[in-house]
């Protein structure tokens, strides 16, 4: 037991009227809501990286949290294990995620980064055997070191092509181990920094290659969880050739991958992508694709991630129902993939980030959940599209008619199609009853 | 002849050293490039709607143009027609476009609506077989009446699908008849206003019903052209579903029209999607879907679609790269979808936009055509990929080695990829040779 | 009584758990808020140009409403002003605003134009006498026609800005005879559409001179209102002069206008500019031009002015907080500048968005309300610069040490601070407990 | 001498035609445009910090550039200082600039630092006796280290406040023994990571204070250059109180500084603000507040500060324009704020960044001054605003004339003034003409 959280008790549901800002208000994981537990609904997972790796630098500052683990190697990994399995505790935080590279120091070959890796990765499985959270996912950093400079599957090099393999292959069969229900590629470095030295398709054509081999993999080693992509436009690349989840599903069903991978969607990237974070999931469902969710938000006023802890029950509650409405999200969950801001520098700032997110992820959920039991919002809807029911409009998207059939039938019937209320006045006011 | 022009002369080649506002000083049609006339490399259109439909007006203002067809009805149209061609021959354009609801006044019913554009098209026709100009393509306004607010294809009432066929129909038609060269389809209502009143899925069936209804017309017609869906991500609506390329490319995909449907890329589009013009050309060129150019640009601290004439060769250089990388637009042109500002009311304003935007094609068409002929810009990109020619690197991509082959070889030769300087700024600064 | 809203009965407040969409819920006038009627803190304002003269057309396609008084010129305009006071009286709104371009046609001279304005301004006071609704503020329309395409106090032509001036005085008078609260300055046309063809120097002259001009007469005719200058930073210009709260400051004090002259904040601008809503009234409040709020929102996703309805409550209690710590909007009120989509076309649709904009600024009022009496998050602001409370700290506000003075401290003393948490999470977290 | 450029030798003016990317193609710093010296009127000057102090980071990458004086502390900044001059020798460059933090590593102590400081600016003073290459401007950072995590001066800490003068008045002296031309303040933390933590009008006090401080220094050490202040609109922090130019202004107006300090205005900064480069160029110049130029450029679909080199001809030629009517720069220059790209590792690419930068400078600068020789865009923009030079209107704007006065008289002449095309496309041409 280390004492990071010294004196800090145990996050405890103390209800909506509690001021204690060290306990849920809303976040009640045995409560059932249409049937289900809470915390089956959400699947909230914390994630290593932005709550034990980063440092709080930024491009104009470097580090400026204080951490005991900081700076001493293979000593501080374990030291950053165990308070990131006290922190799971103490918010009886049912899932984790991490990157190979935030839980062990790289060594100076790659044998010796993922002997690392495996290291920290056997003090999990210990630490799982005897607590309750389990792995959401894992994933391979591709991206930090500067031999990913120039991207990892896409590079120029086929040598870093070769090192990447081996690094997802240790991350992948360690995630397998672990129990781990999805492994996440996200491809930061998978674009370009200028299109003037860039080959797009070779570059696909390498993206799509590397994703074959790691499905085989997966397949190989029995890994039964879902692999997702993780879609973002921009940043640290200029391009990122997972751009959104429009472009990712383009991509896969290019290459024969679209049965094989989700998306893994993250608010803040959406943002960026110059979407809603619903209409990135809607567009998921729609396309068969919502596999998980990266649950943040963006500052609305930059132009770059911030990945800030969801703050808004009215923009996650209209995600909850995207996500209600697909069925929930499987074997996906909620990662938070936020990070308190780096002048939040005292540990239990990274307590209320979180009991905050799920806070509203808690709300959100309950509200979501009210507007589909009442219906009437699901029915305004359905009656909006009602015309399409009729035989004549079934034949029409069935591909029975020609367009001549079409421009003749006008024609005979002097069609005048009158416009009718798109009523979105009145379904805004009928969400915010329920928000 | 009208006397709306009265005055100005044809516009002529005047070399780089003209003073005079009203020449050619780099669009030379006849000159070589590459082997090829400028003009057969350009083909440039103009665009009916901006320069003889719009009438000034933004958001916040009506009308601030004066033209002798306003408000005539039929008689305007034909007014408006004869002034078309007089410009088309003053400024020697080979090619222009056209919506239907551009040409001809609605009428009370779809009938009398098509009967209308028929009419202004046998024009047209007269018209084109005296003079030299062509048609690139038509299309149908499926936007500015309110029968259309909540789309087209995608309206939630089935009526107005079959009133929109009716009018493509008879656009299709008259493009055939006219010879075009392309039909275009631009979905600016084929999307959402918002979010809470959509079903994406059945309204994406719904679109891609109704292109594949337009494809088994064209066919059954003869007609020869290439079917184009112009990609803008939003404006008029807030999201739109032709989004940008990539989003174009995996909608044709899922639903079998991959092979029959290429893109016409605005540059403004692509700004407001987030891209780089020269990016989206890329993506199409490497999906085999670049199909024509919408020339213009958009005004970089402006969110809304400017539409302004292309006035920057360094970056029409880049584009014109892509363009004869990818073997040149083939049937396509680019069409100057573009507009002069609403203070610019002069009839002679309408010829200095077209000079201008034509003057920059021009030069970088050149600029293009000269740094493709150096070789040392193509030179140094294949150079960073050379690695990839290799036998090793070929069988990776050709699927004849594993995960773990390659995690095993990284272990093996102790692989330990070094960086290359990806040379941004020398290739910049070669570029800036050409321009 | 026309029979636009017929069936429709005067709306109600009903209270939270009210399913009528045609009742307040949360908007309950004479409730005492932090000792004050509610209705006193919103002083809500109905505008004429939405919901009356906006015909539902964007820049793509035509009107989309159907309304009684089109095409109908001066009988138009009294219809119309029949319709907005029953409106009024439906909702029970104790404020409206309107340009004189809203209310009457333009005649074919000003003077014609000004005797339109002040025949519908008689009707006005005359529904104003036996009803409850008053003038929050008019202001002149000096955008629309297009004599003011390139400007009009800023016009390169002194005739336009002569013109204005004969608009304005009409207008304002009008407004004083109505008993109006404020005159509103709104320089839609005061930029620029291209630097090229722009003096911003003489350009500015010409404007602050024109303020100066509005304020004596002002003085003269024994108008008490306030002057309100509302920022915006694009749309329709490329660029506005007004462009933010900061901008408009340095230019009042540039020209000693600064005593004279406060700002009118509009949601939907301060995004456009870059700012949140609360920024922009907080930087008003911290100089003293805090007057008046035009309540809207923008979409996130679009990058021009969308003027929907408010819906977001958390958002708006942020603004609300900065209000009451400004003692509130004195003279001010919350315009709502805000339209319903062109879809929604029904005139039911022009009560849902006045009906949910109110609750939404009921919700919000009361939260902020709140917020502040419970006292915790005011008090953890006043620790964090605690520090400054100090003799030493402020003996250096108050200029009476200086640098070298304080490099000698810091050497002496051995000064080495150490940073301390900001809080963001635990604060963020406190005013969720609120709203 | 160090190896770090071996092989490379001075950069020469060769000529448009040279092939040589190690050789100047435009830039020819004795040849006269405008009857200035080309170098005299550009005084460009490399930055210490983008150059030698980067290390090619990034938020999701670390160090990829490997270079001799890393992780050397002082012994590290005195191979740096040598590799600096030499860069500055081979490159021919007239000016140069730090931060303190640049050029030496931090102590333990404030006094620890600045003697470490004072110990690089010896070495300096002595290369600089020996050398040309002077001083354009000094700075302190204020920014990167934690204890500046919440504002260097708009410190919630005095403390702070007090060790940031310690700072700031060592960099300036220093600056002052090294004839440096300006002393510059960039705010990079002064502002707000949220509004929710924050008292801006307390900030605001704070800032003016420490800037009032800092000329009174000046002024006592008799420091004769000019004192600027950068804007930035946000980046590191969610706002900056430094805005742009104009909310720069404001500020200073407020508080008596605006006849002290003038602008430093970056490209990306603009571009960040919502404003074109030549925008802030030009409202600067109408305040009198035009006194330097970090030379740079964004990329255009980046939400954050790319800081690259300059490369378009169109784009700069509208700012030198903008600076040739100003009369030039004066004291100011165009420092390079610009750094190569992480992926251009090699040494040749700090040099092929600085060779096109300037190179596009030096065309800019003969481009403008030929579009101003040229006279007939000048004379273009002045026939615009001729009718403000009539007695008339010159007596409403000196104030001669009432609001009722111009009203009359637009009554009494039936002024009903016609726009006038606004030209914008001819002027695009013309200007076209020149670049
Ligand atoms: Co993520
Ligand atoms: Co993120
Ligand atoms: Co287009
Ligand atoms: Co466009
Ligand atoms: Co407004
Ligand atoms: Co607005
Ligand atoms: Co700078
Ligand atoms: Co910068």
């Amino acid at each position: 037991m280390t004492d990071f959280f010294k004196g800090i008790s145990p996050i405890k549901f103390e209800g909506a009227d509690s001021t204690n800002p060290l306990a849920y208000r809303h976040y009640n994981k045995d409560e059932l809501v249409a049937g289900k537990r809470m915390e089956d609904h959400i699947r909230p997972a914390i994630a290593y990286w932005h709550t034990f790796a980063w440092e709080g630098g930024d491009p104009f500052g470097g580090r400026t949290f204080d951490r005991p683990w900081y700076d001493k190697g293979m000593e501080g990994a374990r030291i950053k294990a165990d308070v990131a399995f006290e922190m799971f505790d103490l918010l009886d935080a049912p899932f984790f995620c991490f990157h190979d590279a935030d839980i062990a120091p790289e060594g100076a070959t790659l044998a010796e980064s993922n002997r690392n890796v495996r290291e920290i990765g056997e003090i999990f499985a210990r630490k799982m055997q005897s607590g309750r959270t389990r792995l959401l996912w894992g994933t391979a950093n591709l991206f930090s070191n500067r031999r990913y400079m120039s991207g990892a599957a896409t590079n120029p090099d086929p040598d870093v092509f070769a090192y990447a393999a081996g690094q997802v292959k240790n991350v992948l069969e360690l995630t397998h181990e672990l129990g781990g229900d999805n492994y996440v590629l996200w491809g930061g470095r998978e674009g370009y920094e200028t299109l003037l030295n860039t080959k797009i398709g070779q570059e696909q054509d390498q993206m799509a290659r590397f994703i074959h081999l790691v499905i085989e993999h997966a397949e190989k080693i029995g890994f039964k969880g879902q692999v997702l992509i993780e879609p973002k436009p921009q940043e640290p690349s200029k391009h990122q050739y997972d751009y959104d989840v429009a472009t990712v599903y383009g991509f896969l069903k290019r290459y024969d991958l679209d049965t094989k991978v989700k998306c893994n969607i993250e608010v803040g990237h959406a943002f960026l992508a110059g979407h809603s974070f619903e209409h990135e999931l809607a567009v998921a469902a729609s396309l068969g694709m919502l596999g998980s969710v990266d649950a943040n938000r963006n500052d609305l006023q930059s132009g770059w991630d911030t990945d800030q802890f969801p703050n808004s029950v009215p923009e996650t509650t209209l995600a909850f129902y995207q996500i209600l409405k697909n069925g929930g999200l499987g074997k996906g969950g909620f990662n938070f993939d936020a990070k308190v801001r780096r002048q939040s520098i005292d540990p239990a700032d990274l307590l209320y980030g979180h009991i905050g997110g799920l806070d509203v992820l808690a709300r959100s959920l309950k509200a979501a959940a009210a507007l589909i039991a009442d219906g009437t919002y699901d029915k305004a809807v359905d009656a909006r599209y009602a015309g399409w029911q009729g035989a004549d409009a079934k034949a029409i998207l069935g591909g029975k008619v020609s367009l001549a059939d079409l421009a003749a039938r006008v024609e005979k019937d002097n069609i005048n199609p009158q416009p009718r209320s798109g009523q979105q006045e009145y379904l805004e006011n009928l969400i915010n009853r329920f928000v």
